[in-house]
Order: C-alpha cells, then sequence, then structure tokens
C-alpha cells in the first residue's frame, strides 16, 4: 500500500518503523514546525524527538509538496499537532477535494472551532468531508515503538471493516491492533488522560512530599479517576468497557508512569504553586504541559455537553487548582 | 455497637483502629496461630505485623474464650487466613448456633471443601448458615490502615442495606466505604488479584533484567489482565464494573505495586526458575508467596465452571509457568 503521514513529530516518524517493515510505500510530509526535524533527517541522522534513524525507504516531503503525498495514496495518516488538525484537514480537502482513502488519525485533543468544543475526529470528519476516519489510541509512547518495543494500540472507526483491513496491513510482531466501533470512547480517553495523569501525580507528588506510604490511596485515585473518565464517555455516547481498556486504563497508566502532565502534577503535590511548577518544567527543559493548556478546553466541552461539578468531581478540583487558585486539599475532598 | 473480631492477624487488627475510633466496643478474639502476636500485644507492645499499638479499649480474648466473644455482639468480622474460614465458621455455628448479627468478611481466597472449590463467602455462609454475609475488598494494605493512611474500600453483600448501615458505622475520615451487592464481582477479584500481579512482576522483572524500557508493554499487560479478570467475573454471573472499581483495578494495582506476589513475579521474569524463586524469596525472609499456592485452587475453580485456557489466557499461562516448566515467553505470547 501507499501510506501518507502528515506530520513528522514523534508519533508520525515512529508509525514508519512498523509500517515500513510491513512493505508498504511510506511519504513523510514535513509540516513547517517540523523543520528542524526535516533538516536532521534528510542529512541521515537520527530523528531527534525519537532517536531513531528512519528506515531507508521511507521517502521525505517539504511543506510545499503536499500535492505530491496526497494523489495516488491508500491509507493518509494525521500526525500533526492537535492545533494542526484543523488548517492540515481544511488544506487536504482543498488540494485534492474529498480523499478517497481512510484517515487515520494519531492527533490526540479536543479543540475549539468557531466557540464549540470539537474532537479531532469531528474536525478531521467535518474538514475533509470524508467520514472514513479511524481514531488511533491506547498505551503508545512513540520512542517505545520507534525502537520496535512491544506496544499494543487500539483502532477506533464507525467502518470497523476498513479499520480492520489497515490494521492487518500494518500489525508486526511488536505493533499489535485491536479494533473497536467505539470512536467517542478511545478519543475521549485519549484527550481527557492528561487531566487525570495530573491527579495522580498530584497524590504522588504530595505523599512523597510528605513521606507518607499510602498506596491504597494511589490505587483508589486510579480507581476513581477511571470510573470519573468513564461516567463522561458513557454520558457522551461511548462505551464503559473503552475506558478500561487499552484506550483509557492503558493510556492513563503510561501517561501516569513518567510523561510531563504527572510530572507537573508532582510539582503541585509537592506544594508548589501553579506558576512555580510551570517554571520548574521550564528550568528542567520539559516542553509544554499539555494538561495545563486542555484543561481550559475539557471544562468547555464538558459544559456544552451538560456535564456538572458533581459528573466529574476529579477533573473540576483540577481545574480548580489550575486556574482558581485552588489547594492540592479541593483533589482529595473530591475522592470521597 | 458491640463488635467482635476473630482473627488478630493484620487486616483484623488494622480494623481496630477506625472502628474503635468510631466509639464501638472491640473485642479481638486471637487464634491459636495467633497466640504470639497476644503475647506481644497483651504486653503493652505494638502489634508486630502492623508496627503500631492497639488502641486503648480493644479487649483482647485467648482461643479458648470464642464464647465470650460472640455472646451479645452486633457485629462479627471473619479475619482468619483463608484456610481458618471453613473451621471458625462451623466452630462459630457449635458455639452460638446461627448467628443472628451480620458477618463481614476480610479473608481472601478460594479454598477446596469436600472437592470442590468454595469463596469465602460461599463457606461462611453454609458452615454458620447465616446469609447476612458482608464482603470486604479493595485497596487495603492494613499498615497503612493502622496508620490511618486514606483507604477506600468496598463492603459487598446480598443485602446492600446491611452493607450500608455497618459502613456508615465503621467509616471514618480516613477509612472510607462504598457498597455493592456484587458479592462474585468483589470476592473473585480479591482472590485472583494474586495471579495477575505476578503477571505484572514477570513482565516488570524481564524488562529490567534486560535493561529494556517498555512502559507501553506494562500498560498493556495491566489492560488485558483487568479484562481477562472482567470476563471469568462476568462468566461467574459478577458485574464487570465491579473489576474496574476499587475492588478489582484498585487492588490489583496495590498488590502490583508492592507485594510479594509481584515480587515473587519479578524474580520469575529475571530469568529465575520457579524453585530458584522460592529459594530467593525465603532468603529474603518473606513469607509465603500466596498466588503460588492459589494457582492450583483457581486452575481448578476454572475448570468446574468450564472455563478454559482460552477465556484466560494470562492465568493459564501464569499456571504453565508455576506448574508445568513453561517459560515465562508463554505469559508474553498469551498477551497478545
Amino acid at each position: 500500500m501507499k501510506i501518507t503521514i502528515l506530520g513528522a513529530g514523534a508519533m508520525g516518524s515512529a508509525l514508519t518503523v512498523p509500517i515500513s517493515e510491513r512493505g508498504h510505500e511510506i511519504r513523510l510530509w514535513f509540516t513547517k514546525y517540523d523543520m528542524p526535524i526535516y533538516n536532521e533527517v534528510s542529512r541521515g541522522k537520527p530523528h531527534p524527538r525519537i532517536k531513531v534513524m528512519l528506515p531507508d525507504t521511507v521517502k521525505l516531503y517539504k511543506p510545499d509538496e503536499l500535492k505530491d503525498v496526497l494523489s495516488d495514496v491508500d491509507v493518509i495518516i494525521v500526525a500533526v499537532s492537535s492545533q494542526g488538525v484543523l488548517p492540515i484537514s481544511k488544506l487536504v480537502r482543498e488540494t485534492v477535494g474529498v480523499p478517497d482513502s481512510p484517515i487515520l488519525i494519531v492527533s490526540k485533543g479536543i479543540e475549539v472551532v468557531n466557540g464549540r468544543t470539537m474532537t479531532m475526529s469531528e474536525i478531521v470528519l467535518k474538514y475533509t468531508g470524508s467520514d472514513k476516519v479511524i481514531y488511533v489510541g491506547g498505551p503508545s509512547l512513540a520512542a517505545e515503538l520507534a525502537n520496535k518495543r512491544p506496544t499494543y494500540v487500539v483502532y477506533a472507526s464507525r467502518y470497523p471493516d476498513i479499520a480492520l483491513e489497515i490494521a492487518r496491513a500494518f500489525e508486526t510482531e511488536y505493533y499489535r491492533i485491536d479494533v473497536t466501533s467505539d470512536v467517542t470512547g478511545v478519543e475521549l480517553s485519549a484527550a481527557l488522560k492528561n487531566i487525570y495523569a495530573m491527579a495522580f501525580g498530584i497524590v504522588e507528588g504530595y505523599l512523597e512530599a510528605n513521606k507518607l506510604s499510602n498506596n491504597n490511596l494511589k490505587a483508589a485515585t486510579l480507581a476513581k479517576a477511571l470510573h470519573e473518565l468513564a461516567s463522561i464517555v458513557v454520558s457522551c455516547g461511548g462505551k464503559r468497557e473503552t475506558v478500561y481498556g487499552l484506550g483509557g486504563l492503558g493510556d492513563l497508566y503510561v501517561t501516569s508512569l513518567g510523561g510531563r502532565n504527572s510530572m507537573f502534577g508532582r510539582l503541585l503535590g509537592s506544594g508548589l504553586s501553579v506558576d512555580e511548577a510551570l517554571e520548574e518544567m521550564k528550568r528542567r527543559g520539559v516542553g509544554v504541559v499539555e494538561g495545563y493548556r486542555n484543561a481550559v478546553t475539557i471544562k468547555k466541552f464538558l459544559e456544552e455537553r451538560g456535564l456538572a461539578r458533581e459528573d466529574a468531581p476529579i477533573f473540576y478540583s483540577i481545574y480548580s487548582i489550575l486556574y482558581a487558585g485552588g489547594s492540592v486539599d479541593i483533589l482529595f475532598k473530591s475522592l470521597r
């Protein structure tokens, strides 16, 4: 098959490893923001984000070559930042019209479009005009996948047969793919997990800073966070069991183990103010804390769906801590 | 209320802390196996297992004083070892007949009785003759509870109203209790979690020993283990969502964080044989590995319920590793 990957960040680039191993022809398209990466990779250096050499057979394309990568293609993979999904969707349609080929999305998040929140697949569907959309979730740190470490993901689509066909074509010994029809469940889990990973980090940071051993509480936090996420998903038409599978529990767990959001949470839990914690993250050279930005959009998302404080007490406690000067005690109270 | 706790091990003794704080009168009955503990505690020393002083108001009773603790009592708590539940149930009935007061069970496991497997609540129900049984699950390390660290548990009973009444009477700021009618879900989660914690430990031990960073796989293992446990629970008439709450996910997570079973699993994953791993556990002064013993009974339990290898691939892979000379690769294959 001919595969086009739009966006050469960590995940878009990591996917070239299993997909090229299956003999598919890959065109990797760099956005203008990816050009520093292009300059490394095109000179035969490892990808700076995932620290591996991309497979030799991957063809590299520059921002002005979008038309070349979109003609005669079997699968398009959208792997830009969440903010980039709207512009790239419009650009695809302007360039080649409504695409025939299925579109796989690995971007994660919720964005505000014309004053309303939209998920990644909603944006792609509306602005490319195609509904052959497959959303990818599950615990998959890009660098691990690029290093061929076992990674189990889930492809969600309203057309599970198309998703299954692509899954069977992309699967390798170390990249294994389940298929579900529950797009809402997988997509909301991916979008909201950062907040819950931050909550988990706050609990860990608080316990560490106060030298308290309390695994009972950590376990309860994980169970209660997942319960809240499941309730939100069910309210939005998704399935509870999706949240308890790879897309929900799996992704939340891997995020809690060591992402920026849980690191930021630990700083808050240890007693730092939001500003101090953001400053410390900068000092450590760690990039944007997605969950911090996300919280505002997620609050809007929940409000639009009529979900109030009592429907998502953990989320709202995190929001209060981040934006309303709340102390971490609010989180502990929300767990009751 | 007048509360009698049968068994002065870690959990029975830890419960004296919140319950006495609520002003209840507690009689703590020591089995003959608990006498070394009695000798410490009765001389004003801390409880050797949970390292805290028991509350002053707790009255201590010796093995031959069972009749005294069973008369005029409002709640009986069964906190002996899983093997002790059958004899104590018979003894209660012989001593005072079928008890009127509700019976709370904190013992965990499955035992073989007259050639068939039975759960803790089934044994208590059959041999005491009372069906006012409440099963306690959730992530609760006894030493943490005894130190008043926040602990969230779940009380399960076919009479949720009775469970709720007791929950409201026992709850404190740090000991918080949910109530469910799904006894099967809570009880099977508690009985089977050791096996899945061992599986998680094997994956961790393997990755550590081989210096592989693979959080994607750890997250997938947790999600797949929980999925398998949920399928077993549903097959036995319990609810999937119970497994995804405090009783399942919560208890499995706390067990995986640092119990004997995950330690034993890590040793196996690092390349030790079963005998070498058992030897190493002994050398470290760590007691019985429950999951190792449990596996035989659980296999019988699953077989009696018609659940075959394909219904519980992770469990059967662990069984093969423990008792049929299987290598840890079997576990990795079972995750696919």
